[in-house]
């Protein structure tokens, strides 16, 4: 791996890009140019990306980073056991150091597989910013808000430190709020959120409609279902992002597309929990939803791999509908690269001249991109084993599908794990 | 890669089997011995697997290997209008040397993800046991036979023929019987083929229960359900394999038990084709039926990554029963490594002094498999590019990831798709 030095341009040479070769150049994190003639300037680092497909990174749109540490430990359990069972009790001794490492896993994961940006929600959000910055991925970070314990005050105090601390980290990090669930913050706290986050200008990340469970104590509880009660609690807007949204009813898909907010399908996690449906992808496209596709956090899916993600996303919406067409693969690729949520905060035009400098450099002689239709390959047939290079911001993080320093990265965790008795 | 030479014994040395260093000795294509003392003999090629892990192989009970050339050409189509305007009029044009490369290219992706044996059935079957072999997998090759247009007699002479072709070529290949469906193959030539099967002792695999538009034609034409009329047929036995199974109900669950059965789920190409609805795996597994999985051919999953189609057999599962115990991750190994059908050939005890020398190396310090429970992490996080090593009969086939040649195979593939404008 040869990282961009501060401020040196970066050109990457002879990539394919819709069959034709391309050269690309970066110049302070953006792309400067882009297209047959463009050519490495003298001084330039050069990329030869000669056989290489050059492609749009993924965005996860919903996970818990660190979570890593509790790989293979849900144990084929339902939703509310694994959590109070097997998570919850390791969480409350979870340290900053913890969760560090979880998430330098988790982002040396991402980048093998092609994720450059995600939307994440845990403890120890500032370690989880540190994990972020050193691996030289993109980031949008909360805290989980929960104030179950009645601690309202706690919890707000801790929100506005984590905001502060968050958002001064530079442009690739930024801060979220981020209440865990309408059935883990109360009804007081969230009118709270909801303010401060119009006060700031921040994104909301809640998890919603994950379980019809949640929906039924929703209605008793307030009389409407869980997109109406957030909607009265002023937390609806452009800049909210609803995690799951499985049991949303068409009422609630064109409320949200009214007020437009995002919806991030975790069809992996979903599944693995049995939550009984999927997110009605078609329902929700037709009303006009913003959409993105995440991974959840590693310990219920138990994967990263956004790209093995994006085949089980297309294929549950197929299988839902009992109706092949329900999603095409170009349109499943542009829901896994951010392109049908601007809140995700991928480029409109990823690979155009004054974006962000952030791509990939896919194995075009794989077995699995060689033959047949790029975008039916991505999502029907690869995995995140194609990705030979992943550049954010005109640095190279990943060169030959080797992410430098994995080993260690690999120890400190399984220490860590080892620690929590994971 | 050090191929071992023909008769030279093959000794690995410190791979970790349940979290102690063994060693493992080949000899004569089994294993002799295995465990913490073995170690190698004078002359022995030596393989040292210091930090991996030693695991079976996977079976894939079911594809159409050549169908890589397919691949990416599926146009997220349904699957009669996907055989008649995809499939079928490019293999009427099917060439032998085309379902070589294409079935050479499968072994390689079968290799690399920790494949080593499985069941076709596919056109020029003399082809594809030829790529097989060149490629050191185990293979029951069937040709497909089907006689819609009337033509039986060329049908039952073209079996004949192959079988006599399949039966010659050594332990590794072996032959098979695969009348296509019963929609495609009339009740005289499924009785011929009952007959010539229980003769010669060879296996049938057929297509069953797919969608349920099979199931009511059955009924209508023949007043009973699929499993029933291939029973009054007489082809149902131990040595009879169905693939998909998606329609059966509890009575022909409790038939296939009884007559000892296999069934083969392929859920990818299930859900990708939506045929809308999963394999009955609790019923089958409380009623005693023999189960594997397989992919079914690339041009309908469209990857022959078993490690990764595992997860989404078990998600299905548990997703369609509502229940996230539905299927435990060590339940789904089993199928997928064929310890739960005898008929598709793996040692029952895989690992043992006795057995066929197959079996992998595992990449333990690759981030899916570093922390938790194996098990949980082969089902659920890993996908094939956690194999590092891939070993037949004591023949090295796969070191560090790589297959040698697959370049060469790549090329090749691709030029027979592009000659049948694929």
């Amino acid at each position: 791996m040869t990282p961009a030095g501060a401020g040196r341009p970066l050109t990457v040479t002879g990539a394919l890009l819709d069959d034709e070769r391309v050269g690309l150049r970066c110049v302070g994190g953006r792309i400067e140019a882009i297209g047959p003639a463009v050519s490495p300037a003298p001084g330039d680092e050069v990329l030869d990306a000669a056989g290489l497909l050059l492609s749009p990174p993924l965005v996860n749109g919903h996970t818990h980073a660190a979570m890593t540490l509790f790989r293979g430990s849900g144990g084929d359990l339902p939703l509310m056991p694994w959590l109070r069972e097997r998570i919850w009790p390791v969480e409350a001794r979870l340290e900053a150091e913890d969760v560090y490492w979880g998430a330098r896993l988790a982002c040396a994961e991402m980048t093998r597989s092609g994720t450059t940006r995600f939307w994440d929600m845990y403890w120890h959000p500032e370690a989880t910013a540190r994990a972020v910055a050193d691996a030289g991925l993109r980031a949008r970070i909360g805290a989980p808000l929960i104030d179950l314990d009645g601690d309202g005050a706690g919890m707000r105090e801790a929100a506005l430190c984590s905001l502060d601390h968050l958002a001064g980290l530079g442009p690739a990090i930024s801060p979220a709020l981020a209440p865990h669930a309408i059935y883990t913050v109360s009804e007081g706290s969230l009118r709270w959120i909801a303010g401060l986050a119009a006060e700031r200008g921040v994104p909301i990340h809640i998890h919603l409609a994950e379980t019809s469970q949640e929906v039924q104590d929703c209605v008793a509880a307030h009389g409407e279902r869980p997109a109406a009660y957030l909607d009265r609690l002023g937390m609806l807007g452009e800049r909210t992002l609803l995690a799951h949204g499985v049991w949303l009813d068409p009422a609630e898909l064109d409320l949200l597309a009214e007020r437009g907010a995002t919806v991030v399908t975790n069809p992996a996690a979903n599944m693995k929990l049995a939550v009984g449906a999927v997110f009605p992808y078609p329902g929700a496209r037709e009303a006009g939803v913003a959409i993105g596709l995440g991974t959840d956090g590693a310990g219920s899916n138990d994967s990263l791999d956004l790209l093995a993600d994006l085949k089980l996303f297309a294929l549950a919406q197929k299988h839902a509908a009992a109706d092949p067409t329900a999603i095409a693969a170009a349109d499943a690729w542009a829901v896994a690269t951010g392109t049908r949520a601007p809140l995700l905060g991928a480029a409109a035009e990823p690979l155009a001249a004054g974006a962000e400098a952030d791509f990939l450099l896919l194995r075009g002689d794989h077995p699995e991109l060689a033959i047949g239709e790029l975008a039916s390959n991505l999502v029907y047939a690869a995995s995140g084993a194609v990705v030979d290079t992943t550049v954010v911001a005109g640095r190279v993080l990943m060169r030959g599908g080797e992410v430098p320093g994995l080993e260690e990265i690999v120890a400190h965790a399984r220490e860590r794990a080892r620690r929590l008795g994971l």
